[in-house]
């Protein structure tokens, strides 16, 4: 049995993906990210970046193992089952380079185009608004690039597609057209209908939050410091 | 032989610290990532990300292979040397945990507080300074955290620290006192100490930007938009 420790957001899904397509027996517990939930000393010792998602694989060798960064966690998936990973020293490699892509690159600027959308002030960030756009729509032509070239990421469905996927999902929320990018669109299509897929998106949609949270108004998920978390013990 | 495409910053200094720790033979090719050079199809063939570092590894088995994202490439070089990364499954999967939140956390939080101190423009930038000194210093916190319980991040001196270290070294140019920070200050001191650490960081110093460009006088690198990608065939 896996533990994951879940919120309904796009780095959420992409371990609910892999688990649901390996069909591995796991049991989502929703972390109240808005409220503090990740800030405990028992959370810490599991995830010690203070975020979500993060898995306690309960059937390990080795007793309970701990898994901390989506990238990290479905590269573990991928070893422990063997699955959606090629076993080619050279598609490994390309996997690799397309996961700490996606965690570097995509995610992180997705995610600030996100912050400063829907949870930074109102007014006055036209330049940070104009960056992350044009940086999140950057990705997706790395991504349109490598998909001329193949149906999938790295050859055949992959965690690095798993990776990618709910960024490029989104993109609508963001106000960002994926017309531009035909070959995402066409993989984002591709993905999105599969079972697994749609199944991993539905888990806890009713905890998902609607933007009622603001900067303003949740200093504990935006104002983060060292504060917050050299003061736990 | 390998060939190592090199700016001198902080992501390209991760594997140039890698290069000399193994004592690698390798060649350091100044890409000039300020006047465009990442954006040329041979380039992208390397790097479809369109960023620094990137290796080509022209003594593998296959033939030429090249490597992009500093975090896939360490993780390369660590699978061919069998150095610098624990065999120990344990330890093999914290040091995946700390090369993705180095690469998704540290990495792109410092890189955007860098951007808005050194290169964004004067004035009216006060909430996304604040945000991501927050996120840095947060990022220092965790690292603040994992250090207290070992002298390294993951055992012994590893890619882990090798990826890590290069965002810390440079806390003082982002304003960043490490005072807070002790566990962070000692294990800077420890690698800044390395000779190949230092090798590596006196790579092409004098290539090094000194802030001469910023987002109004440099439209290739800081403002980016998919345009630039898609148009190259």
């Amino acid at each position: 049995m896996i533990d994951l420790y879940y919120a309904p957001t796009p780095n959420g899904w992409k371990v609910a993906i892999m688990l649901e397509e390996c069909g591995l027996p796991y049991q989502a517990r929703f972390l109240d990210i808005f409220h503090g939930a990740q800030l405990t000393p028992g959370f810490l010792a599991i995830s010690p970046n203070a975020k979500m998602p993060a898995i306690v694989d309960r059937g390990g060798n080795g007793g309970a193992i701990p898994v901390f960064e989506s990238g990290a966690i479905l590269w573990y998936l991928a070893e422990k089952t063997g699955r959606f990973m090629s076993h080619d020293p050279i598609a490994r490699k390309e996997t690799m380079e397309w996961l700490f892509w996606q965690t570097g690159n995509q995610g992180p600027m997705a995610g600030q185009l996100a912050h400063f959308r829907m949870f930074g002030p109102t007014g006055g960030q036209d330049y940070a608004l104009k960056r992350y756009r044009g940086e999140y729509e950057r990705s997706l032509a790395v991504l349109e690039r490598r998909l001329r070239q193949d149906e999938f990421i790295v050859g055949s469905y992959s965690i690095a597609d798993m990776l990618a996927f709910p960024w490029a999902f989104i993109a609508k929320n963001l106000d960002v057209s994926l017309e531009p990018f035909p070959e995402v669109k066409r993989w984002r299509e591709t993905i999105k209908a599969r079972p697994a897929v749609q199944r991993a998106i539905a888990l806890m949609k009713d905890r998902q939050n609607k933007g009622e949270h603001n900067s303003g108004n949740n200093t504990t998920l935006y104002n983060q410091s060292a504060r917050h978390l050299l003061d736990i013990s």
